[in-house]
């Protein structure tokens, strides 16, 4: 109880941010004598990994969303805030909310996440939103669904062109499976529910800046999964530089040196991700580094160097996992390791308050795995005998069950298997609802 | 074919609305040698009597709401258009959408519903959302949900209490559905939730300016709804005239001709209806009358008088139903009224196509019910035999199945048939998230 400030008081553990690593760490808590308050500027706990499903009308956005307050309602140790850190000050060991607040901690857990980048062309968001927040899948889902309700009313075939084609930007995971769900909208969900425009003539570009998509993965299986995306009717364009994106449309660096433009209304940028602002406030005022993406660069053991007492896990930490004799590795930025890190930072504040020796940082990588559609995925496990790579149908009902078996909370696992197997039955997207319609053909649709 | 303006073309029907009557309408010319153009400001049919529950956060957006070219996508006559009507001109037969373009037609079902009505007092509408769209849901499940985060927050007991008072006005069916099931969330969703608050202590206040609860109802069962409500927990106020609402609460008027005032974060409106505004302008333009709420006063076969190729229905029309050798009586603004009017308006279209003379409406009336919140319904069906009256458990189960089998399409019912089985079993309310997180303790929450 050195750590006290208060003698009369069990130790304050502020986590901040209840993504996956924000949420492993309260929970693991759920034993040790502290008090753990949990801020989050939202209400809800996002199942990331189903995001697209929901920019995609798939999912309705409560199957993928459980209210953080009802998954600590067993936990007494802990009280949910909702609110939005926007201030820590290392020295004096307090946080602070936008409207001021303090919040006083003893240890402290931050878990703040990334939001998108757009490498400094910050212009092109509103162009091309990308896919972070349930508001994010909102708004992609409008501009999707009303880019064909535009069509349908347009009389120019030119600009009725532009509105049926689709451009996802970056081919990693996300990308991927917009692209794929893209492709499965157009060609299988809506035809025949138009009179004047065909869905199925809509084309699906994938751009991506790399030599190939799925970067992450062995060679095999990112050529696999690009065949199995042109299958789907994507057309995947790989070292395609994009160097502007308007209302209108987009443009591609060509090989000789000139700019290809590409006309369409609606654009999804999946391309990069940086580390939340509160990360370089919080290294300013610890001390502690930041690597380019903006993430703090932490200790072995996942605290701040000089600050025992901080802890940065997930995607705002550049972290590194430690295996005994070889060589440190990046932990790459993926739930899992989120979640690993969650846990871990909680147990070395276990061992803390017994005045035991933190430990490092150990990464157990299970693998990777990617949808692409319909029927489609690729998987990459690793095991003792070494890597386990299958693609196609097997991979895809193999994502499909560790997607829904990972799904918190009984219920939603249930309404999300019942949305997909009548999705998949019937290929017909469940959440196929706007609300914020405006007159499509405005700049902003 | 003597209506068609072309004799290489099949008559035009254009059906503005797609609520329960303009649904109707489309539906039934599916045999017709027409065109049909239904054109909606959404692009999802909407089954109204379940929006409560939406903005109770019980269930989600799409379990309630069906895309309307999903609906009709196995009718080829229906052409399913996005975009909102402001004008019809009825010598020249021109609606005109708000970008201007122009839809001609020989026969106009006209079926824009209702909107709210603060009976000249529009200001009070941002204090006091009321229920009509899926915004309107979102807007009010926002505020009931950040209004007990803020308490969380709050130090001051004065404010604690007014983010906990939550106020409904108006005791038709949906306030009282809305009040009951605030009830159930203050009393068995949160409670365990919450650490300084205890979210049972919530007041819920129905306030009424007539005599009774549930006035379209009979006597006794709108003393046993008021029992039910009660019950749950909810203070029930009839005579109370409310003559001011703010960003921090209300004040009715008192018997001595003083005000009394409410602190309240969370006012609901559930008080008035009136027409959509396209009722008057359609008047003006036919010479038709409209009634003191801004319905069009149409003929006992629902067309306007001298235009009989425009057909007015549901929450836009002031109809009778006329049953031969009794008084004709007004028309009950309900969604069986409105499915039944289109079906007329559409058999009404095929008669005057085949030169036959078009037929009186008459309205069948099955009863009528509300439900009140968990367990709690009053029921009141009309049979051969005289009016069949229960409440209790049994109207409430009576409710269920009977709003469930009215729910279009088979996968939305199973999706709200596994939410309301486990809400039921858990006291959970499935759909709590909120997205769009401003500071609580702001005006606009």
């Amino acid at each position: 109880m050195a750590e006290s400030p208060d003698n009369n008081q069990r130790p304050q553990v502020l986590i901040i941010g209840c993504g996956f690593g924000g949420l492993e760490a309260a929970r693991a808590l759920r034993q040790a004598d502290v008090d753990v308050t949990l801020v989050d500027k939202s209400n809800h706990h996002l199942f990331q990994p189903l995001l697209y499903q929901v920019a995609t009308a798939g999912l309705s956005a409560p199957a993928i969303a459980a209210p953080v307050r009802f998954l600590f309602r067993n936990q007494p140790n802990v009280t949910s805030l909702l609110g939005e850190v926007v201030e820590i000050d290392a020295p004096t060991r307090t946080a602070r909310l936008k409207d001021g607040t303090p919040l006083r901690y003893d240890h402290l857990v931050v878990a703040a996440g990334a939001t998108h980048s757009y490498f400094g062309r910050d212009e092109w968001a509103v162009h091309a939103p990308g896919l972070k927040t349930l508001d994010d899948a909102f708004e992609i889902r409008r501009r999707i669904l009303l880019a064909f309700e535009a069509a349908e009313r347009e009389s120019d075939p030119v600009r009725q062109a532009a509105w049926l084609t689709f451009v996802v930007i970056g081919a990693g995971p996300t990308g991927v499976e917009m692209a794929g769900t893209m492709a499965e909208i157009a060609k299988h969900t809506l035809p025949g529910e138009f009179r004047r425009i065909d869905p199925s003539s809509a084309r699906i570009l994938l751009l991506e800046g790399g030599p190939r998509v799925l970067q992450a993965m062995p060679d095999t299986l990112s050529a696999s999964a690009q065949r199995q995306l042109e299958s789907l009717g994507v057309e995947v364009r790989t070292g395609a530089r994009v160097v502007a994106i308007d209302a209108e449309g987009l443009e591609v660096a060509q090989p000789d040196g000139s700019n290809a433009r590409i006309a369409s209304k609606c654009v999804v940028w999946a391309a990069g991700v940086a580390a939340s602002p509160l990360g370089r406030q919080l290294a300013a005022s610890a001390g502690a580094e930041t690597d380019r993406a903006g993430r703090v660069v932490v200790q072995p053991d996942l605290s701040l160097p000089g600050h025992p007492e901080i802890s940065v896990i997930g995607d705002l930490a550049a972290a590194q996992s430690h295996v005994p004799g070889r060589e440190p590795r990046p932990v790459p930025g993926v739930s899992p390791g989120a979640k690993q890190m969650g846990r871990a930072a909680a147990a070395n504040i276990v061992r803390r308050l017994r005045g035991e020796a933190t430990v490092p940082f150990r990464y157990a990588d299970y693998g990777n795995l990617a949808t692409i559609g319909r029927n489609s995925a690729v998987v990459d496990l690793t095991s003792p005998m070494g890597p386990i790579r299958f693609s196609g149908f097997l991979a895809w009902l193999f994502w499909l069950f560790a997607h829904i078996y990972f799904l918190i909370g009984f219920r939603n696992r249930a309404v999300v298997l019942i949305d997909w197997a009548s999705a998949y039955w019937s290929s017909q997207r469940y959440a196929r609802v706007v609300t914020d319609i405006q007159e499509p053909g405005k700049a902003d649709v």
